[in-house]
């Protein structure tokens, strides 16, 4: 396939890899975001600012490398890029529309799209990002990839919909918040780990596998999301922080509060519920010790994760997949 | 293909096979939308209610009934009814983000989603209908579908940016105004068109010749919307009205009504733009003749759209078209 690079992993360390394959990913999302309407490009600038970890795309070349085994020459194909791209481009998406649920007005360190332009903006601004993600996706040419993406955003956001379904249900259940972030968070890192090695013609053993990593690691991702929500410190995290609470959106430590809590405890936490009072609610989670709680089953979700790994050949790219699901955790924004 | 029919159009009034299909077409949309999750399927039964017209599904068919001939048999294949599905299930989505940009709380003569469920729902219930529209044109397993309503999806929020761009612009250009229909409303139906004649095998030169009829045919119905709610009556509607005049959205009566008045009734009508003032407006623009000149380019457009009609075969199905062309604009809801 034109474009695409054939590359003996050992030759050369595999982040240098991985970085010159992201830029490439990154000018095709910029490519396919160019509009011939001026106030569309503005618009689509500004979100490229949001891009940071890229941690989607990674995941999709790292797969694709690692499951292969990086011992040996590995390619990486036009497919795997236009896959990268566009699920960074679904992932922005899904960062606009979830600053205006939030009405956040900050997201990495700079202004939210609804906050400069209006929520009636940002709204059509991501129904251009999915638009664009799908048209991006048509261009592979491979009519699974479309299905098994557009599988993987329905989830997403039935997820996102029983999310909003439950705010406010202050008796919302470990098991309807794990489904909920199986749905609207693991279900796309998940896919990403799945299509990197299916794109690299790896076995269904194999695919099983990182589509097992991924979706662990993307529960525990969100975990931590959650947690640094709570108690994180807005200066480090680099975007609006307690939107939760603000939304009445019951995560893992308050769920974990709740339920260890006696019935005086639980009043007095939920009585700062209702009152949105975060410094508060905070103080109780971590002396409580459901905020270490939290942290553990995170750990635990990402020791899940890594046990799949030995299925992969061993190599610098599987190396590398075992520190970025550690990251996960050891992240403070 | 399975499930594709064989029928001769001459054997059987064109407008009953037009139901019986579009009761398949139905039938579809409704197995796409069924999710595992009950808050999601209450929902989508919810939008179900919005469906009316199913003008667009009904132009995929008919277009693929009439380029092919009215008097030969036809095949209308699973892919005319599974792109006829897709392409409500995209105005569904557009009508319930619509909503939330239009702050409607009446579509149909019923709540809309934002009014029952807040901003936040039909946010997301949007880009759910939105990602099972593309998921379900991929399960047509055409990456030739997929890419052409990518790009009309493209498209079509291009014009709903450029129109949020341009809002409170009293001094908007007819020439951006029709930029902006043309992208958010007639690409849409113009491929509708387009698609449905290519998937019944029809030559270049026809569908062609469908998708300028769909243009101009898409065009016209814009303009008497924009007309609508100016200028109908919401009982008779059955939705919000004189919302764009809210929304600081000029449309065509306004901009002709502009461009020919005098200084003095230039400056009265900016004012009563300013204030709000519907009822001053449209006595106004019915007064001044902007009101008829706006029906008569939409009457001019229709014309334009059917002269394309004759490079089909000619036969019932194709006699449809013009009827529902002329209708766009004899509508009063």
């Amino acid at each position: 396939m034109s474009g695409s690079l054939n590359f003996d992993t050992t030759s050369r360390p595999v982040q240098a890899i991985l970085d010159e394959q992201l830029e490439q990913v990154s000018l095709i999302f910029e490519r396919q975001l160019a509009s011939d309407m001026s106030a569309v490009n503005k618009l689509c600038m500004h979100v490229e600012s949001y891009r940071g970890k890229m941690l989607r795309p990674s995941l999709v070349l790292l797969s694709g490398l690692a499951s292969t085994g990086g011992g040996i020459a590995t390619t990486l194909t036009e497919k795997h890029r236009i896959v990268a791209a566009v699920t960074e481009m679904i992932h922005m998406a899904t960062l606009v529309h979830d600053d205006v649920l939030d009405e956040a007005d900050v997201r990495r360190r700079g202004a939210t799209v609804n906050h400069l332009w209006g929520n009636e903006t940002a709204v059509i601004l991501g129904d251009y990002l999915i638009s664009n993600a799908f048209h991006l996706c048509s261009t592979a040419g491979d009519p699974d990839i479309n299905l098994a993406l557009g599988q993987v955003t329905n989830t997403l956001c039935e997820g996102e919909l029983v999310q909003l379904h439950h705010r406010n249900d202050f008796s919302i259940s470990e098991s309807t918040y794990f489904e909920i972030v199986r749905r609207k968070t693991a279900s796309l890192i998940a896919e990403c780990c799945r299509l990197g090695a299916l794109l690299s013609g790896a076995d269904a053993k194999v695919c099983l596998a990182m589509k097992r990593f991924g979706e662990a690691m993307g529960v525990a991702f969100q975990i931590q999301d959650d947690l640094l929500d709570l108690v994180g410190d807005q200066a480090v995290v680099g975007k609006s922080l307690g939107k939760d609470l603000d939304k009445g959106k019951l995560t893992l430590p308050v769920i974990y509060h709740l339920a260890e809590s006696d019935q005086a405890a639980r009043g007095i936490a939920l009585g700062m519920i209702m009152d949105r009072d975060a410094a508060g609610l905070r103080q109780r989670l971590l002396v409580s010790g459901a905020v270490e709680r939290t942290s553990g089953t995170a750990q635990r979700l990402v020791e899940q994760g890594k046990a799949e790994l030995p299925q992969l050949p061993s190599g610098p790219a599987r190396e590398l997949l075992g520190v970025m699901a550690d990251q996960v955790i050891s992240r403070v924004r």
